[in-house]
């Protein structure tokens, strides 16, 4: 078992000491607020670092993008043979900084990381020990780094539940580029449409716009130290986007011209292929699920008797989601069931009295 | 009770026609497919043209946009006291093309509908009749409709469990342009970016990308229908949106420039602003709920005895979501509760050992 450092005791670094110290490694915590600190210990994430006698093995640096490179650069000279790593979600800027910071840290010892876990809240108070359970961890070696503390990493990343992967850290900067800070900003520029728009309009509102939009809500300021990090790899498919916006307005403003409207079909067509590209489930290939959906009363107990007698069936739910009809005190639940059950599910339910929609 | 055709026997159509028929009215079917009409008449939605004696009392034309102005004003001439409606959605360039197909209309006896349900099937096998339930029915008068047209088709929308609201059809184009129409794109644009992704890329999509592009999956042949047909008031919209698009590249591609990270900020917290507005459950104000993570294993059953537990434990679900994480054999369940029973509920499940993620 190890030594950790946990440096910046918020929701990923108290998360994150709660589960080590689960694992059974010994977690010494640190944070510029003294509060922040006392909270995380209060909430059992490990021991302030006052109280820490022998240098650590692993260093863990949980602070905000912005202030991340100093604190790795800080550890690497304090602690001479511990392995350093953070847990910023870009990479390669972080490394850069470091370098820059420091051009004779002994980064043969840093290995970045970023295990792909979060919520929508912040704060010690808000730490959860199986944050990590079974999400992405990406481990991202550079050229410098050494095996051995990249292995003691993905390791530790495993002992918490976490799925460990490795990329280089541009690999891994593309990658999130394209499936989180480019869906990010789409979804902020969109929902920044609905700033001013009618009231009545917004109150027809239906589910695709409230899915599109779901994402506009994260937290500005942590987004803003992501993405100017990053604008190398999200530059490109932001001009693309640009691209095929432009060719889609010039059709729509052009019906009668010939081609256009191909270019449009071609604009909802490309969007059902990419869609299409997105593994599902457990990381396998994209599925079809069979959806029904059941009209419920919108009171306690109501999904529970449902789904116990989903269970008294034998079927499977794949994925399931309630939601609710404006202005009406009924829930709608929409069960996702592998193709081959749903006639099964169908025929079951409704010969149990329950209201497919 | 009235008597009502119901022309196109899809999804919509038999849909439509379920529903009447178990209101009361009695219903007769139309489709220019003799194997759509049989097995819509078989599924229950009414009985076929050909036993109808006496004229109909109100037209519903559920046929795809391009051939619904040509049914509406056949339906119109051929029965000269029926009320016509349809259920596309859009609604000033059906008046439009109805108004040029026939100059001579007698469209006092037309009045537009938008009955905003569907499904992500198509046909009049996938039929349910409760579509409508709970859902909003905008109708859609214009300046010659008959006022007791509009108040008939305004009961039977609520005889069906709908939600009749009314609009002009422009007022009513302008709304679904901005809450449908533009998500719809800007969704099938984002989704489009993936489909020379590399899969590496995608492996490590979230549940962000994910929602952001669900829509993406809509029919491409449906929707040029509709785009085409609301690009007055979708244009203004797009232009908005590149407007927005490239201030965020110019900021984006020159982060030393005195006020570029103000311009990024804008974007990010004109999303907070905008989805923020999207009215929540029941048409109310939008609420924050607590949001409770529940890991469970991913077997038939374990959500069903998590919620009979909630449900002993009294507290209403406003919203939750069921799903997975790649890789592992087990289901993350969020629980959106009142944020004065969140408290109550984390305390409660963790002593009966749930795992609170």
């Amino acid at each position: 078992m190890s030594r950790v450092l946990v440096v910046g005791a918020g929701l990923l670094g108290a998360s994150l000491g709660q589960a080590l110290s689960k694992a059974g490694h010994e977690v010494f915590l640190n944070d510029s607020s003294s509060s922040n600190l006392r909270l995380a210990v209060d909430y059992g994430a490990g021991k302030p670092i006052e109280t820490m006698r022998v240098e650590p093995d692993l260093v863990v640096v949980c602070v905000p993008p912005d202030h991340a490179a100093r604190a790795i650069v800080d550890a690497l000279a304090r602690y001479q043979d511990a392995a350093v790593t953070d847990v910023t979600s870009i990479k390669a800027a972080i490394l850069d900084e470091v370098l820059q910071l420091d051009p004779t840290a002994d980064v043969a010892r840093y290995v970045g990381s970023h295990p792909m876990a979060g919520r929508e809240k912040v704060g010690p108070a808000s730490a959860q020990s199986d944050l990590f359970f079974s999400r992405p961890w990406i481990v991202t070696p550079h050229e410098k780094s050494d095996p051995m503390r990249v292995a003691q990493l993905r390791s530790i990343a495993a002992d918490l539940g976490a799925l460990p992967s490795q990329a280089t850290p541009a690999a891994h900067d593309e990658a999130v580029a394209l499936v989180s800070h480019l869906p990010q900003l789409v979804s902020s520029l969109l929902a920044g449409l609905l700033v001013d728009a009618n009231p009545d309009h917004l109150a027809v509102s239906g589910q695709g716009l409230r899915d599109t939009v779901r994402i506009a809500a994260s937290d500005p300021d942590l987004w803003i130290q992501i993405i100017t990090r990053n604008s190398v790899a999200i530059l490109p498919l932001l001009s693309a986007l640009s691209d095929s916006l432009n060719k889609l307005r010039v059709a729509l403003a052009a019906l009668d011209e010939p081609g256009s409207l191909k270019a449009l079909h071609q604009v909802l067509q490309a969007g059902n292929l990419g869609a299409a590209r997105i593994p599902g489930k457990h990381g396998g290939k994209s599925v079809s699920y069979s959806v029904l959906t059941v009209v419920i009363d919108d009171s306690p107990g109501q999904l529970a008797k449902l789904l116990t007698e989903i269970g008294e069936i034998g079927v499977n739910l794949e994925d399931m989601k309630l939601s609710h009809s404006p202005g009406a005190p009924i829930g709608i639940v929409e069960l996702s069931v592998l193709p081959e059950n749903g006639d099964l599910l169908a025929a079951e339910l409704a010969a149990r009295d329950w209201r497919l929609a």
